[in-house]
C-alpha cells in the first residue's frame, strides 16, 4: 500500500542531507566538546557551527544567544520558569493565552503553584490574539508574556511584531514559543521584538532530542538543569553534538529553503482544503484562513469523531491526526479547539493534515477523492447525523 | 598520525550495530509514538522495546520503572529534585558525597536554597564511603541518600549493596548515579535495594542526547519538565525515538557482552598502571587499586600540571583527560581529587585514561613507551621539580 504521510506536525523524518552531518560524529569525531585534546576541539568546532546556522536562522545578533536544549517542551519550561524565577523580586504576573501548547500551559500551572499569576488571555474564532486587549492586561507585575509564533495544531500566525512592540514598551519579556514556525515562515528576533525563541529541531527536519532557546544578551535566566556549566551555564550535560549538528544543518537547510518550500506548500494545502469543504457537506476550516502556516490544514466535520476519521485515513494508507500528538491520550477535546469557540462536539469532529516535503498534489487529489466516502461511511454509522444529511 | 583514543569517560562513538538501529527511525520509521496511526504504533513498538531493554540491563522489574531523559545530568537533577521536591513534608535532610558527579552536587547546591540540608560524606583516600558513618548520618528527617555507583574520574567502584540495605532499613529513598557503571560491571538494582537509578546513554555506546532514570514502583517524583505528560507525565517531551531505539541497543549489547569486554579491558588496564607506575618515578595511582571500574586508570605525577600532558599526549596523537570533561573549564582542581585528600598541586599532576573498545595492548604499549619521556621533559621544564629528581 502506498503510503502518504500528512502529519508533519507529530514527527519529521531528518533531511537526509541532515543525517549525512550527522553521520561522523556518532561514528568517528566524538569527542566531547570541553575535553581539551583534538577529539574535544573537532566536537567544539562543530558545536560552534551549528549554534552560528541555527542563529543566523531567526536574525540572533549574536551566536552565544542560542542554548541547546533537548527540545521544545525543555525549552519552553526552561525560558518560563526561567524568567519567571529569575525575576521573582520584580513581579509575579505571567500573560499567555488560552491556545498554548501543553508545555507552556503546564508550566505556568506549574509556576502558579510557587505563587505566580497567570493570565490565560481568550482568542478570537480564528485563534488570533487581540493586541489591545493584552496591552490593557499588562500590570506592573507583569513580567513575562508567552505566545507561540504559530499555533501547531490550527496554524494560526500571531500578530508577534505587534505584540513584541507592546511587550517591550511595557517593560515585559517576551517569550515565543516558536516550534511549529521556525525554519517553515521567516523569523526575525531583533525586528520582532523576541527576548526569548523556542526552537525546535525535529519540527524543521532536524533530528528529534534536540533543540534550542534563543536568549537575547540583556536577559537573564535561572537554569532548570544543573550540573557540569555546559551551555554558558544555563543548560548543564554533555552537548548532544551529532543532534547539535543535525539540527544545524536543518537550520541552514530551512533558511536556504523555506521560502520555496512554503511556495509549493501553500497552493497545494489550499486545494485540500478547498476540495474539503467543497466536497463534504458540514464540513469546516478551523483556524485563519489566511494567517496560517503554509502546511496546516485542520478541518472540522459534524456528526462524527476525528479519532475514527484518523483511522479509516490509517486504513487506506493515509497518517493524519485530530490535534496534538502530544495530548491525544486523553479523551478531552483539544483546549485549542475549544479555545477558539468550538463546542465539545465540534471540537471533536476536528481533523489536521500537516503536509510536508513528500507530500505532492497527487496526495492531496487521493484525500480529496477518498475522504468523502469515509465521512458519509461513519455519518451513516453516527447516531448524531441528522436524518436528512445522510 | 596513528589516533589512540583513552578519553571514553568523555565520549564514546555509538556501536555500528547502535547506529544501524537508529539509522530507521531517523529516515522512514519517523512517527509520534503518541499518534494513533501505523506510523505512531511504530514508534510506540519501538519506545516499548527499548524499555525492555533498558530494565533487563539493570534486572528493573517492570519495564514501566525506565523513564528516557536527555542524559544522565537531567536523570540526576530529576531524581534528586523529584524525590525532594515530593516528601519535603517527611523531611529536608539529604545525605551524598563529597565526590559526586557536578550534576548532583550543583543539584544539592540548588535544593539548599529551597530549605533543604545536605550532608557531603567525606570518602578515605581511595574515594570509598564509610557506611558505618553514612549510618550514623542518617536522621529522622533523611529523605534521600545518593551515591554513584562508581566514580567516573578515579574508578572507584562503591559498596553499593550495603549502601543500599542501610538505606533501606532506615526508611530514605536510595539514588544511585550509574552513569560510569551502567553496561560497564553488572549492577541489580533489586537486589542491591536500589530505588532510582541514573542511567547514561553514551557511556554504553549509545548515542549522546538520551539517557534513562530507573524508578522503582513505589518511588513518587515530582518532574522536572512539564507539558504533554509523556513518560507516564514524568518527563513532558515528543520520545526521541531514535535516541531512545540506540540507548535500547546499546543496553541489550551491554548485557551481552559486558562482562566479556570487562575481562578483555582489565589487563590492559593494569598493564597500562603497573607499567607507568614502575618506569616514572613520583607517580602514583588515583582511586581503589582493586575496587574501581576495569576501564579506568587515573594517575598522578608530581611537579607537573595534568593539563600539559594531555596536551603533549594529544600532539602525539593520543587522547586521554584530566578528569571529568564537565569541569574542565574551571582551572580549579577537581574536587574528586581534593575529596580523597590530594593536595591541590597532586591534584593538578593527576592524568586520566578512560579505555573502552577500540583499545588494544599496543595502545597500552606505545604510551608506556612514550609517557616516560613526556613526564621527563615537562618535569625539566617545570619549576617545581627538585633538582635531584631531573
Amino acid at each position: 500500500m502506498r503510503r502518504i504521510y500528512m502529519d508533519y506536525a507529530a514527527g519529521m523524518p531528518v533531511d537526509p542531507r541532515v543525517f549525512d552531518a550527522m553521520r561522523p560524529h556518532f561514528l568517528e569525531s566524538f569527542g566531547n566538546p570541553s575535553s581539551p585534546h583534538t577529539m574535544g576541539l573537532e566536537a567544539r568546532t562543530a558545536d560552534d557551527e551549528a549554534r552560528r546556522r541555527v542563529a543566523q536562522l531567526i536574525g540572533a545578533e549574536r551566536n552565544e544567544e542560542i542554548i541547546f536544549t533537548s527540545g521544545a517542551t525543555e525549552g519552553n519550561n526552561m525560558a518560563l520558569k526561567g524568567v519567571a524565577n529569575i525575576n521573582r523580586s520584580k513581579g509575579n504576573h505571567i500573560i499567555t493565552t488560552t491556545i498554548e501548547h501543553m508545555s507552556v500551559i503546564n508550566t505556568c500551572k506549574h509556576l502558579t503553584k510557587s505563587g505566580f499569576n497567570v493570565n490565560y488571555l481568550p482568542v478570537d474564532k480564528y485563534g488570533l490574539i487581540d493586541v489591545d486587549a493584552l496591552s490593557k492586561a499588562i500590570t506592573d507585575k507583569t513580567i513575562l508574556i508567552s505566545v507561540a509564533y504559530a499555533n501547531s495544531e490550527i496554524g494560526t500566525v500571531q500578530p508577534i511584531r505587534e505584540i513584541g512592540a507592546t511587550a517591550r514598551e511595557r517593560g515585559a519579556y517576551f517569550h515565543v514559543d516558536g516550534t511549529a514556525a521556525v525554519g517553515k515562515i521567516p523569523i526575525d528576533v531583533r525586528k520582532e521584538n523576541i527576548d526569548l525563541l523556542t526552537i525546535s529541531s525535529n519540527d524543521m527536519y532536524g533530528p528529534k532530542g534536540v533543540g534550542a532557546l534563543y536568549i537575547r544578551d540583556h536577559v537573564r535566566i535561572e537554569p532548570i538543569i544543573h550540573g557540569g556549566g555546559q551551555e554558558r551555564g544555563l543548560r548543564s550535560g554533555t552537548e548532544n553534538t551529532p543532534g547539535i549538528v543535525g539540527m544545524g544543518k536543518a537550520a541552514e537547510i530551512a533558511k536556504q529553503e523555506m521560502e520555496w518550500e512554503g511556495k509549493r506548500l501553500t497552493p497545494i494545502r489550499d486545494k485540500l482544503i478547498s476540495n474539503v469543504l467543497d466536497r463534504i457537506p458540514y464540513s469546516y476550516l478551523n483556524g485563519h484562513p489566511v494567517k496560517r502556516l503554509p502546511n496546516n490544514a485542520n478541518m472540522r466535520f459534524s456528526f462524527i469523531e476525528g479519532e475514527s476519521l484518523i483511522l479509516s485515513l490509517d486504513m487506506i494508507g493515509v497518517s493524519a491526526s485530530t490535534g496534538s500528538a502530544c495530548t491525544s491520550k486523553t479523551l478531552e477535546p483539544s483546549h485549542v479547539l475549544t479555545g477558539i469557540g468550538l463546542a465539545h462536539e465540534e471540537a471533536h469532529g476536528s481533523l489536521l493534515f500537516t503536509l510536508g516535503r513528500s507530500n505532492t498534489a497527487e496526495d492531496v487529489d487521493y484525500v480529496v477523492e477518498e475522504l468523502p466516502g469515509i465521512v458519509k461511511r461513519l455519518r451513516a454509522m453516527s447516531p448524531l447525523t441528522p436524518k436528512e444529511v445522510l
